[in-house]
């Protein structure tokens, strides 16, 4: 019987053209995050399926790929739970195996730590255009630094990464706080069991807009709360007046401080920053994940739906792990978005070699391949990609195809002098 | 209950000093085979069971991952198999997803197709020191040139990328042909379900010397057999004279061309290589893979046990998957032996980027901070690495500690002008 050709169901073979935009982004990444002082790491794609099923993922947690347990010859008389056969399971983010890494080698790594992760995670999300079973995230981290700092430099270094990649698109950074949001909630009267329906509530603002989620609040208790929730929101700017106009209202009901922390960040960030982008106060951003403690914020780009990275603070998962909280903070920039808005825009990456291709004819005499192959070498030797290949019979054909891939240079050699 | 810490069995977290070296032999042999006109592709970490167990992996297809099935309910009270349970696996190896891959994408690649892969496989191998579970390999594969060609820019390009990683180091490339060993085996009269015997036998000529694998010979078919197939070997040079010296011997045992086309194959490397090494025949190399079909090579360096690269011509997996034969050649380079032999070796990268370290106090002015980083962008605009940091407690120990990472230059804010 033969083989099967396809890869498996929702993931993809990535072809030599998405590769090549693929290594450019991967570069930039690197060499800006770099320059801010992340360090790159490398997690293994298999966690402890205890570990990744703690509930720290939450949604994700139903996709994940368990793999089975090796080193013993399965009993499978007696299975009565899929969890008897797997102890390990494939990585559905970046971010729990961090905290993992971070508590594993901690006495090994810089404090604070700044780490940056480019890697391939796996949900096994129902397969759809331009959603995939495996796919890249690209994080950066600042743990062990508990001020305004890491967000600082997290949204600075993101930002700049942001220009690089996609030059001459608008973006805007829009920046909340856990803290802000469960304050405002609090102020309305909503219970604590009730609060995470709100956020769910209140996260639809985009798809179903403010009557719509008067709506749905109205439903789940009441005018009152709802109107009383909805007027906080009513008439605040998305600047950091809004925060210093909360103070009033949300006393009693927030933290010391966390209004004021949140107009430094922005006010740092909107003197520091060279790239062009907007930072807008949001406080109708919620962003999904149940392990962030305080500031969140999330990226948009001019002309495309959705974002286009996200982040915050959550500075309770290591202690999950070590017993002691340490505080911590990311940024992940949605490396599988920007590839495909790269591929949708026709993007063509700056060419720094010359491409050159040698066609020479069929049997060839050998001495003749061998000068060939030692001009490429010299052409090679002075930057250039040099090609060698066998003229296939369709010539302009082959030709065709190699100018596709950028060969800008042909060279021929035919088996007698030049016909 | 607290998170487990440690990783799964056998599977490496990879610190950034660690990370330093991987970026930097993926950045040359990017460079070096990209030169080459070689294109990176990508394939995902699983396969279909059905590919990984269709006995083209060997000994490897013992150490599979498999990964339980999704999308149903688990029938588990019907269990008789473990196959029952899993339709896919994670890759033991990068050769049998190109080959799927090729035959998947055939009419989007150029022909031939030279593919550069760098990804990650999973073997379930007994953990030891510097064997992991996860590891990265590093091939190189050229489809659908069925000539020398292949072969010889295999090797040059190989040669190449590992002169520029291990400068000054010396190295040696074995070549051997799959059907040479067979007709040598043939001349003796072995049977030929002996042969594959004959070969484990001849592999442990390095472990056992001449007299083991003559006692061994012995005792799987008698002494004369043994006498005449040993006697073949004797007195053989290591270059292409013993090829000619082969050709009577051989005679009728081996197609036609195949002692030539491994002459011209060394003929034409040793003319127009730029790097130093040798490169011998070695009748002796048998390489464990069933695939190979023709030429088979391996790289070893001075100083070190073992092979840091190998590879070899396998012109009939391809169509086990379409049906129809294509040639394909490949050569892998050791990844993490190399990364081994560098950190055993404490191998510096050469650094580029100058790396300097603001420490700032405790508390320092808002004001302050956002001109540290101002100064701080101006300063990575001009190309440098900057970190910012607070101060720690242990001043000294925390300017040690990025010492170590590479920072050589320092400037400290205070909070009150200069202490």
């Amino acid at each position: 019987m033969a083989l099967i050709k396809k890869g498996v169901t929702g993931m993809k073979d990535i072809l030599p053209e998405e590769m090549i935009i693929r290594d450019y982004l991967i570069n930039i990444i690197k060499k800006t995050y770099g320059s801010f002082g992340f360090t790159s790491i490398e997690t293994p794609a298999m966690e402890h399926i205890e570990n990744l099923l703690s509930k720290q993922g939450g949604d994700n947690e139903k996709l994940i790929f368990k793999v089975l347990k090796r080193g013993e010859k399965l009993k499978l008389d007696n299975v009565k739970d899929e969890n008897d056969l797997v102890d390990a399971g494939l990585r559905y983010d970046l971010t729990l195996p961090l905290a993992r890494y971070y508590s594993n080698n901690q006495a090994s790594l810089p404090n604070p730590f700044k780490a940056l992760q480019i890697g391939n995670v796996y949900r096994a999300d129902r397969p759809q255009k331009g959603r995939f079973r495996q796919f890249t995230q690209c994080d950066i981290d600042i743990l062990g630094e508990a001020s305004n700092l890491a967000e600082i430099e997290l949204i600075l270094a993101t930002t700049k990464a942001l220009s690089e990649i996609a030059k001459g698109k608008k973006f805007t950074v829009r920046i909340n706080d856990r803290r802000i949001l469960l304050a405002m909630a609090r102020y309305a009267g909503y219970s604590e069991d009730n609060i995470s329906n709100v956020f769910i509530i209140l996260d639809k603002m985009d798809k179903i807009g403010l009557d719509g989620v008067r709506k749905e609040l109205t439903e789940l208790d009441g005018e009152e709360k709802c109107e009383k929730y909805l007027n906080l929101f009513d008439g605040l700017s998305n600047d950091t007046k809004a925060l210093t106009s909360l103070k009033d209202s949300l006393a009693g009901f927030i933290e010391e401080g966390v209004l004021e922390g949140l107009s430094e960040i922005m006010n740092t960030v909107l003197d520091v920053k060279e790239n062009d982008f907007s930072l807008e106060f949001d406080p109708t951003l919620v962003r999904g994940m149940g392990y962030y403690t305080g500031t969140i914020f999330e990226v948009s780009m001019e002309g495309f739906s959705g974002s286009v990275a996200g982040g915050g603070r959550y500075d309770k998962m290591i202690g999950k792990f070590t017993g002691s909280d340490t505080p911590a903070c990311g940024f992940s920039i949605g490396f599988e978005r920007i590839i495909t808005i790269l591929m949708d825009s026709e993007f063509k990456i700056p060419d720094e070699s010359k491409k050159i291709a040698f066609l020479y004819e069929k049997n060839i005499d050998s001495n003749v391949l061998t000068s060939i192959l030692k001009e490429a070498a010299t052409l090679r030797e002075a930057g250039n990609i040099v090609l060698v290949s066998k003229m296939n019979k369709n010539k302009k054909f082959q030709k065709e195809g190699l100018e596709k891939q950028g060969y800008i240079e042909f060279k021929e050699f035919y088996r007698e002098a030049l016909k």
